[in-house]
């Protein structure tokens, strides 16, 4: 038997090399793995009751709807549980409009029904026009179109949740998204959002549904790699506006790290998974209001999205 | 008054840039300030006490020998302070004997008695005969050099220190080498080890000596400074041994994030501060014993010093 064959099957070809496992692996073992890891994470993190009904947060690309086609399968073994996708229409000209052709067609496909919230619906003003807004008053905020596009899509995504009676939300947050936000949260100081970003969310309000990661165990060139084995169709140009300079950095240095010391992310994952419980324990909750202008819970008298809207209107 | 003048006696041309404060200092103000720095976290941190006596860890290099030179100006108005220098003779030939000397010479000037332990002494053999015999008996023990090198540098400052009849052990560990350990710690993650590494160490047994790091707060870029400002000799060629690939990465990446966002090593620092004594409060601690070999204080039946030692002989 020699080097080229996968070691799980002892038959195919391998074509993909897992440096942390050692492991070759071909194609329809790589696959399965994957799905068998997703099946474990969610076991792991109790994310999924026998019930829930499932808003899978797709935005058109690799991560987002390898996940769909995931949970797709997966359902086949849990009858009452329910997918739907949920699309945000930021409104970015040339880039969110062609995502949504593909997740449509990826739904269509799968037979999952998709629901899309645009925030020129819910806020009055697409992104194109927020960002034209900002730059145009010359307003020197210190927030990128990455922040401002954050809170507004994470708002978004919680009143479509609501709109189609999700009882949870699964987004397709992979490892390499958890490790660098760590490590972006420490290096801007930010010891309480440390122990917010967790497989599956607390529930600290009634109107704010739960979310679950099931990709947080999953490395990103993986997720990757499963849209390509399975020839999912995905949206692969990046977002105009995107601008998260720290992320970037962050992203580099993780990936020299694991190249050179490969399990580095998973490590790291694991350390959070101990460290995340004693700094949540620690940490004075703040009571949840609710925004005197839009209603939401917010921990502020006007909450984010709101001020957000107001600086620039 | 142009750009060239310092920022603070508006007098003397600048020559220093501290972008994270927007300073342009002159060389009198630059080194005011770094000795400033250093008393106030003297005092932030309960570093002192009137009548301490201080074992100050000296190897030579510019960050120890600054360090040094600040304690010496600061003693003058803590008359009850007697400070001793103290240098680990590891027995790196070509070295650690360049380097003794320059000690002794930084010694003589400042005229502060210095006492020298070596490895040869304490362990039976120096540096170099340890790491040859562990490459001649072709052991893989995974164990760099500076592993080795870390654990009996320590047990012989300590012991060092008990020798002078020490209070306190002052080491030169600056603002860039906590920040580095901080990352080093998650990218292993040690998430214990994230509370020890602190400004002033617990009284954990009492055949330990506390130490403090007065250069927590003062970025490494300044302690070189204030080397050359003041014209202190000091040796600037690294150790043969110098392994710590892991290091290298993360000060690369640190020092990438200072350049791009400054402040982000103070910035990571504080963030610390506030997540040591959660980790500390929530980490179950380890009771002491006695070493059955040496007979100084350990968490295991043997000692991590003799364990290497056997390791080896």
């Amino acid at each position: 038997m020699t080097e080229s064959y996968c070691t799980v099957c002892k038959e195919r070809e391998s074509f993909f090399y897992r440096k942390y496992s050692g492991q070759r692996l071909c194609k329809r073992c790589f696959s399965k793995s994957v799905e068998a890891k997703v099946r474990a994470t969610i076991t792991k993190y109790h994310m999924l009751e026998f019930d829930d009904k499932l808003a899978v947060a797709v935005s058109g690309g690799k991560d987002s709807l390898s996940l769909l086609h995931i949970l797709s399968k997966l359902q086949k073994r849990r009858p009452k549980t329910t997918l739907i996708a949920v699309t945000v229409d930021e409104g970015i000209k040339g880039y969110r409009d062609e995502a949504l052709d593909i997740a449509v067609e990826n739904c269509k496909t799968l037979e999952i029904p998709l629901h899309v919230v645009s925030f020129k619906n819910l806020f009055g003003l697409t992104l194109d026009e927020l960002i034209t807004k900002i730059r145009a008053s010359g307003q020197k905020t210190g927030l990128t179109s990455c922040a401002y596009c954050g809170v507004l899509r994470r708002r978004a995504m919680n009143v479509a949740a609501r709109e189609v009676g999700a009882t949870k939300i699964a987004t397709a947050h992979t490892l390499d998204d958890e490790v660098q936000t760590v490590f972006m949260n420490i290096l801007r100081g930010d010891i309480t959002r440390l122990s917010k970003e967790k497989p599956v969310t607390n529930q600290v309000h009634p109107m704010f549904v739960r979310k679950i990661k099931p990709f947080c165990e999953i490395p990103e060139n993986e997720s990757a790699l499963y849209a390509y084995v399975k020839k999912i169709p995905f949206q692969d140009t990046p977002c105009p506006y995107a601008s998260e300079a720290l992320r970037n950095d962050v992203r580099a240095m993780l990936n020299n790290m694991e190249e050179k010391h490969a399990g580095t992310k998973f490590t790291v994952s694991r350390a959070m998974e101990r460290l995340r419980p004693i700094i949540e324990q620690a940490t004075i909750k703040g009571d949840f209001k609710t925004c005197i202008e839009c209603g939401e819970p917010s921990t502020q008298e006007l909450c984010k999205t709101c001020e957000m809207l107001h600086q620039i209107s």
